[in-house]
């Protein structure tokens, strides 16, 4: 009874949402006929985004900022990001054969990876600005990063089955105390080593530098059984690991 | 004065239907103190599909079999799918100096790339099921297979332009003609050659069997500047062309 008068409800208000709502408010682009609302689109670009089809986008799209910020800070976000980290945990129970040798390795990234910049974005309102490095290194000295719980669980679940740790940042090697003393601070310690850009690195992009440390790995004997990130950059080029996941992230690319 | 009435109505719509209607039909799952809807759950398992960090499912979850079927015959589909090809349309245009020689090739996927299965789905109501290999092939036989426009606009754009279109697709030999009367039916034809599932390559998955034919192509001296596929065993593997495009498809996983 409850149930259906839920059902008639959202009928009634879908219906007349359509109605008078997308009418006026979401009619925003149309094309081969079809009525398209803003949403539609702007799902359409961060779906594409995934799908790793839009490649070196400088901004999120104008019209789209204040649905990608919506998104970002929203439960379907954490479900989304939660169901990635899940589906790793899947994989290193059913196919994952750790050799406990100490030559077990996983890597991560850090940036919406194991601690969120949403704060950043949040607090200087940039959600539609192309990237602004000092300042985003200034807020990261600050070390107010704030983890990702499903990654921090994760993490410590790999830390205890006597996994190596490794985590390549893109981050520059000036932020390093700062970027230590904010993971220890949200909860993350007991990695085997923390990469960070420096002179020897910087003239290689992020792709090619992170491919360049997993080289390093397998040729100082690790199995690398998984990478966690959220740019297809970290994931992406030669060596590669046994499984990648690649956690959501519309807000920006690095490429 | 309208547009107003466009919010308050969306407004109010969004809270009785969270009031009455959420409480009842979409508190599905909880985790992690979060409430979290079944359209919540869905959309994130279609997402991590498209992120390929979830593989090799043979059906689509029974919870998510109405989710997955409203999305595969929604606009938003249609407008994912759009965006793929316009994204491999700039791709084109900014970045691809054709030589013109003959040996400029492009590689598009058949089922779900070039034409759509849906109709199949709808007709057999086969959503949420194992493929019936048999029950789909007699289907695909009846040349019934309807066009995905937006693709077939692509096709048409690089024929123009004078590039070698391969299909390459998983279906089998026996297939052949009707493929051919189909695709020719909906508006295709042009292409240079049409690879199929034979006895040689049987025994391969189709990844492999793919990038096989990638690299006889590329032996053969054709530049393979795209692939458009909607499966991800149909842009990875080595050789890989210059640019892969994956088109959304939730419906089925081809290894």
């Amino acid at each position: 009874m409850v149930r259906n008068l839920g059902v008639l409800v959202a009928t009634f208000c879908f219906l007349l949402g359509f109605a008078v709502g997308d009418w006026n408010i979401l009619n925003h682009k149309r094309k081969n006929g079809l009525q398209i609302s803003l949403k539609n689109y702007c799902e359409a670009w961060r779906m594409n985004v995934e799908l790793h089809n839009i490649k070196d986008f400088k901004v999120v799209p104008e019209e789209c900022v204040e649905y990608i910020k919506k998104y970002m800070t929203s439960t379907q976000y954490t479900i989304d990001s939660e169901r990635t980290i899940d589906e790793s945990r899947v994989y290193i129970s059913t196919s994952c054969t750790f050799k406990k040798d100490g030559k077990d390795a996983w890597i991560f990234d850090i940036d919406d990876t194991l601690v969120s910049t949403v704060p950043y974005y949040k607090k200087n309102g940039v959600w539609g600005e192309k990237l602004n490095l000092t300042s985003l290194e200034e807020w990261m000295k600050k070390g107010k990063a704030t983890a990702l719980d499903h990654t921090l669980k994760l993490f410590n679940e790999l830390k205890a089955q006597g996994v190596q740790i490794f985590l390549v940042s893109s981050r520059r090697e000036t932020l390093r105390s700062a970027t230590v003393d904010n993971l220890v601070d949200v909860g993350y310690f007991g990695w085997t080593s923390l990469f960070l850009r420096n002179s020897e690195n910087e003239n290689k992009n992020v792709q090619q530098y992170k491919a360049g440390v997993r080289q390093d790995l397998i040729n100082k004997g690790y199995q690398v059984w998984g990478v966690v990130g959220d740019q297809w950059s970290s994931i992406e080029g030669i060596p590669s690991a046994i499984r990648t996941f690649k956690l959501p992230n519309p807000l920006y690319y690095v490429a």
